[in-house]
């Protein structure tokens, strides 16, 4: 009964969950009734609110009536025309989802996990029933970002996509840098601050990223990109050094969620998705991106350079964008229409993230003597890897890092070599050689430079 | 005819104007012909381009077929199902226009003036007639700015847009501030490099600004605003110095868009919308905001601070930004639907630009002796306007502005004070006072201070 339509009377609305985002969708969709039923043109009712324990306390939703809350998702799914899913994690909220297309419901989802992990399932479910299912929320919280790079950019073809697309990771960098604090130490202040979990690691480790990557690169490529094809590497190996040396060559270390097109070995043409943390200079828009904000940098090739800015988490930004997509479902039931649905018309193959050919930042520890900069150099050019710039700099302060290694008198210098774009290959190749130079002490990180 | 909807037959599109951006447009149509018919479910065919002369010579438009080319723009209008105005003006694009919109076509225009001195016609006729009108175009070029607050913050509140939505200026004014040159020498540089036009009045009085303000006050605010509601101070009075001063505390200059939510005197709400330099805090996400590139900085109760950054202007990303509307409007041919209409539900009145409660900041000259900064702070307090800080800094270096009027032994000093936010009205009287006082030589400026 979920798809009857009425005319001008009420929209029957169903939430599932009643967490941080929960709490605040409820508020909004009753503090803002008013408002919302002159932009649908019909009324927004909240016929229910499915919670695991409707008896538990929910300090955050002091302003949610509770009668709405229930148990019964299942049965509260067959009474709504708009189905809203913020429980996160797989089941029950797939099956829920698919139980609420079947029935005729337009469905708005923030759940990254499940759209990153069986998106294709749904989007088909409500392609075949002929409904709207809306994602806005799954994607860098309250920035509009799925809704442009659909619609607003359709015209268009996307060639990159960076973006900072999770808060906590963006947080802990930030600190770094701005501090010269530990890795450890700056999670463990974000875990205080609420910016991080206890078990950071879907955060840290780039998890939390890649699904938006994921989801991000089918927009844009119009081709289906899941979880598996990221190519993912987290931040957990960024030291406070690092951050200092990156500092002192003009850029800023951030975990970067990578879409673009490429192109292979063999000439075919491709996409590259992965999640990397990566020097960006101090110059480019992102490079400004502060504390939890997120950002997503998209580069067209009419567009040119475009960039969406805001919250990529919390209570009220999700549910900002949430109710958007509501909005926007709710609309379509009353004047008719549908949204976009998945678009996979281009069908690119995905490349490894090795064919992206991209710059490099090499920092070496070698014996502070003469001539070692030509050795390293002569190794760059054999293997055919163009150097941009080589510094020499002097050792980066780093306030508050625990335990410099160099004491100043050991007789050791530091090379920092920033390279033309070149391949992954080439690159590894290098760096092992360098690696067996007998002035070479350490190779101390290689890291990519991203939007140059 | 043009109302006609076939299934899966090509859609034809019209195209009024052929200089900067209509050619990109027509290269993007053609070019990108079999993307655009995967995204729409069917092929847009360009059936003619309508330009006063056929016969000129058109180097922007080497790509494009001359077959196309007519001077029987309403007869062109007759035949299409999608109309796109990127001609600019008020006649005859707003005729035809309306020809087209009476004959069932949908339409995309790029034409701001048109939208901000009579859009309500427009959207009205477009309303009765059961078709789209888009228009993402018109406000910051290829930013997708139109649609996210339409669409996407639908379920939210605005409380404030502040945006730099005039490229000409941003470039002017960076160009002052990175370089120290005069405004004159920076309108040349822009007029040199083509960013500014012969008669530069539009951008610098803040004439563009401000039809922009109207079109996004509009849709932010679900209320009619049109040019004639928008207060608006270019930028002709912005020296060397004060971009200078500006920067030793803190700040850059920016000519700014405003809208937002205010209280009146009588607790009534409503919207101001101006347009004025002000001061950005360097710390402000659109103070990074370089040379010509446009930014709209949005805050909204549950999003928080959005930002959305971009080029906005040029043929290829102005044509974007057309291209993303053509695809929605041919979508809801293909598909059935329609696009948001006017929405004016709020209906809110707009309030003088002196409602808005802003921070000041003034700066004086003064006589160079103790005691004149106790005796300024003196009548801010009498007048109930209240200090954040009093600098009295030392002089800023101008690199390369023409005349310092101080020579450094004249017993001149200066005082910049900045005030919390103050009524317009209190912050007149309180600098009329203060222009007075025996020591006070002049008042050099007085700014707003906007994003703190």
């Amino acid at each position: 009964m979920g798809a009857s339509q009425q005319e001008q009377g009420p929209l029957r609305v169903a939430l599932l969950g009643c967490g941080v985002v929960g709490s605040e969708v409820a508020r909004l969709l009753t503090q803002q009734s008013a408002d919302l039923a002159s932009r649908v043109g019909a009324p927004l009712e909240l016929v229910g609110i499915a919670v695991r324990d409707a008896s538990a306390p929910r300090p955050l939703a002091a302003s949610v009536d509770r009668s709405l809350l229930t148990e019964d998702a299942e049965g509260l799914v067959a009474r709504a025309d708009i189905v809203i899913e913020v429980m996160g994690g797989i089941e029950p909220a797939r099956t829920l989802l698919l139980r609420a297309i079947e029935s005729g419901a337009a469905v708005v989802t923030a759940n990254k996990a499940l759209l990153a992990e069986d998106g294709p399932t749904l989007y088909k479910a409500a392609d075949t029933a002929g409904v709207d299912i809306y994602f806005e929320a799954a994607v860098a919280g309250a920035i509009p970002i799925v809704r442009p790079v659909r619609e607003s950019l359709a015209g268009d073809s996307v060639r990159r996509i960076l973006g900072i697309v999770n808060g906590t990771t963006n947080y802990v960098l930030d600190q770094m840098a701005s501090t010269g604090m530990s890795f450890d130490d700056a999670v463990k202040q974000a875990q205080d601050l609420g910016y991080a979990e206890a078990d950071p690691t879907a955060d840290v480790e780039g998890f939390d990223a890649a699904a938006k990557a994921a989801i991000l690169a089918s927009l844009a490529f119009h081709t289906r990109v899941s979880l598996e094809d990221v190519a993912r590497e987290g931040i957990t190996r960024i030291t406070a050094d690092d951050v200092a040396w990156a500092a002192q060559t003009g850029h800023v270390i951030k975990l970067l969620a990578i879409a673009e097109s490429v192109t292979g070995d063999d000439g075919a043409h491709g996409v590259s998705v992965r999640v990397h943390p990566a020097l960006v200079p101090l110059t480019h828009p992102l490079a400004g991106v502060r504390g939890a904000f997120n950002a997503v940098f998209v580069e067209a090739d009419a567009a040119g350079e475009l960039m969406f800015y805001g919250r990529g988490a919390g209570g009220a930004p999700t549910a900002s964008a949430v109710l958007g997509d509501v909005v926007s479902a709710a609309r379509h039931r009353v004047l008719g229409g549908k949204g976009p649905e998945e678009s996979t018309y281009a069908a690119l193959p995905i490349l490894p993230a090795s064919t992206a050919v991209t710059r490099y930042q090499v920092r070496l520890a070698v014996d502070d003597r003469p001539g070692v900069l030509a050795q390293v150099a002569q190794v760059l050019a054999s293997k055919g890897v163009s150097i941009e710039a080589v510094r020499q700099p002097s050792e980066p302060s780093v306030p508050g890092a625990d335990g410099a290694e160099d004491d100043g008198s050991t007789g050791v210098a530091h090379l920092v070599i920033t390279t033309h774009a070149a391949a992954e290959a080439a690159l590894a190749a290098t760096v092992d050689a360098i690696a067996v130079l007998e002035p070479v002490q350490e190779i101390t990180s290689v890291l990519r430079v991203e939007g140059a």
